[in-house]
């Protein structure tokens, strides 16, 4: 097959006809297949289902730090739990806080403490007149609805394949005092699977910001969701944080929502322990703890760090053949057309497809017509403003592999059709 | 034995010679005794230990709305639990949002929604400068946290054996539009266990508040805990505003803190349409949806409400034996002196003491002294500030119940030995 840039208006025409033959095809069978969210399908869920097991008629509810996990109390959560996160992200129990069942109520949490008490000794963010955050695109929406919840505007910096274009970040920082946080996915970035490089990472830690209160947002929700046998590495960010001075700078958050059950998983925050006493002073009135039972139950379950990555191959088997079928399809439907680019990472829950400049939307919408729903064309992007329509985020996970087959062989006649109606109409 | 006060200097001074005797050999003992806050037992604890094998390997984890309940999704909660706690507070499971493991942390968060996002039209209250709260008092400390937290100005209003005085309520609230709010424990008050009469209830629902936004935070921590044979009844605020047309005044609160785990129930609010509809505008960004699989635990445990008052009379036989000691004693040691009063709750987590004038300060501080913690004086009242440094909180509810009744006898001694350094100075 030639790209389709080479063709002539009429071999245009038949293609799209062709394709559209096959779309109202596809719309007659009446699909509802979703690829819109980062949801683990049933039978990953089905890999944790021992843990609802872990606690026993003879759990001993004792823990080191806590004489009874089902009372009240233990505001930073047990000492236990406090330890297995620090060693999936590499740092000390001390420098742990465990919270509920979602990272991002806590990343949440955090930029409202910050609004309403500030760090670093400067005046609470809501305090400071317009104040900015950096949002590396594409990007998470979620980490966006936070920071336009709360009027922070968003500015986008572009990512590059070894991170957030630094040169970017680095200048923004240092001569904009109201740019106070950036949002990172370090690992397997959602949505392009991209690992910041250890320059990228060194050059996080060695930022020089204009705002003494700056904060990265490390959100390491794959830190150990791999996908592939060639896994990638992170550096860690407080070791190079603590050779540059700037222990105060980052936010680390992470969760076993994709380790053990989204809905029901323990999230946990690292920080240092100047930040963590700002933010105890928001939690200490917003909580008297969170649910230690649920973090015993993880902890009896994995026993420790090991335990987590043996279970962790688990979700790698159920999750490699899907990613494999997904860019697969992608090779073979649209390698040669000269329409489309992906991505083929290594872990994390997304494939991010970059269509044809100003065809994202309508991709979008043809799925859905056909019963494929993706995430919103632009929700990778601040304000859900792709600026080139171009981001679609693929998240292969949720649905059986059967239908996941169907919705990627459906999505790439959509994007050959949007890039078709583009290419003749012009 | 007279009352002191009809005892002369000199009476007065051999009587204190004898307790601070008494004193001396209870301090000896070198005590380590609990009264200080309201958590259950450990006999408590065990009631609610088969919660835990509530979910099995049969267990089929979707729900009513829920396709599962492992995943994510499902930001009011599932259905089943909606539907529980809508029973247990009377109203139709649409008006329930079911959170996380604290009722403390959703109250918090609807104040800092409400200050974020403001409700009935009106601007955010952070964006209303200076603005108040009534506090009903002696009241809950972590209440009065939560509005000290966002600078609220709190204003003390008495409490009456019906409730919180409703004349100075109404004045105040018709008269002041920066008065937003009001903490209530309407049932089994916090520390005093006193239930809301009708009339008081029903003049709450009839109120005509200057400011449109004027809520009230109904936090029924008690609604089904019941420790006597007589047990209190509340009118259902929610039946009486519709009556009024004051639909959207009213938050209410409830858990399961205190009938399953404290460190892992579930908890709830209701509050009419409109209300969830600005709670869910800054929910849908916090949060993904908290933990249905602890919610479907607490389903499945109690089946339906008629299951949890069931559970309930567990409670009850350990508690009543409890709080007849801690009010046997009172009357024993201190009914006939003249120099405290304190209340005989039917239900509830407390005991009120209000000792002599001016001395809560110096009986907390003796007591500790010979190893019995209470709550700190004047922590029932707005910015722990009691000015007649009289009450005092006892929670009976923790301590074994021989230490507990030590800890009695010890706290008796203290209201003793404060009474009688006041009188004998005087």
């Amino acid at each position: 097959m030639p790209t389709y840039s080479s063709m002539d208006k009429n071999a245009l025409n038949k293609e799209l006809e062709k394709l559209l033959g096959y779309y109202e095809n596809y719309k007659a069978q009446g699909l509802s297949l979703n690829m819109a969210r980062g949801k683990p399908g049933a039978e990953q869920l089905d890999i944790s289902n021992d843990i609802l097991l872990a606690i026993t008629q003879g759990t001993n509810f004792k823990t080191a730090d806590c004489p009874d996990c089902r009372n009240y109390g233990g505001l930073e959560g047990i000492e236990e739990a406090r330890r297995l996160f620090g060693d999936m992200l590499g740092v000390d129990k001390k420098k742990v806080f465990v919270g509920g069942n979602s990272s991002l109520n806590m990343m949440f949490d955090t930029v409202a403490c910050m609004m309403e008490l500030g760090c670093s000794g400067e005046k609470p963010w809501n305090q400071q007149g317009h104040i900015k955050f950096l949002c590396p695109a594409p990007g998470y929406d979620r980490h966006f609805g936070i920071t336009q919840y709360f009027g922070i505007e968003m500015i986008t910096v572009p990512m590059t394949p070894n991170g957030p274009d630094m040169d970017i970040v680095e200048n923004l920082v240092a001569s904009d005092a109201s740019i106070k946080g950036i949002w990172c996915t370090p690992k397997y970035s959602n949505p392009q699977g991209i690992t910041y490089s250890d320059e990228t990472v060194r050059r996080f830690a060695a930022l020089r910001p204009a705002a003494k209160d700056f904060r990265i947002m490390w959100d390491n929700a794959y830190a150990i969701h791999d996908i592939s046998d060639t896994p990638d590495t992170l550096l860690n960010i407080f070791d190079e944080i603590a050779k540059t001075g700037n222990e105060d700078m980052v936010f680390e958050f992470c969760s076993t929502s994709k380790i053990t059950f989204p809905g029901a998983g323990v999230a946990a925050l690292a920080t240092s322990e100047n930040n963590l006493a700002v933010l105890k002073k928001r939690y200490t009135f917003q909580t008297i703890g969170y649910d230690k039972m649920n973090m015993l139950r993880h902890v009896i379950y994995f026993k420790n760090f090991d335990g987590m990555l043996a279970h962790m191959q688990k979700h790698k088997a159920v999750l490699q053949p899907r990613f494999n079928m997904v860019t697969d399809t992608l090779d073979r439907e649209l390698a040669d057309l000269g329409i489309a680019q992906w991505t083929k990472p290594n872990g994390g829950y997304f494939v991010s497809v970059d269509v044809m400049e100003g065809c994202a939307k309508r991709v979008v919408s043809l799925c859905k017509e056909a019963g494929v729903v993706l995430t919103g064309a632009g929700a990778t992007y601040p304000y859900g403003n792709d600026p080139q329509d171009s981001n679609i985020r693929v998240a292969p996970t949720y649905p059986p592999i059967d239908e996941l087959e169907t919705a990627m062989n459906i999505f790439c006649v959509c994007v050959k059709i949007a890039a078709l109606e583009k290419l003749t109409k012009s």
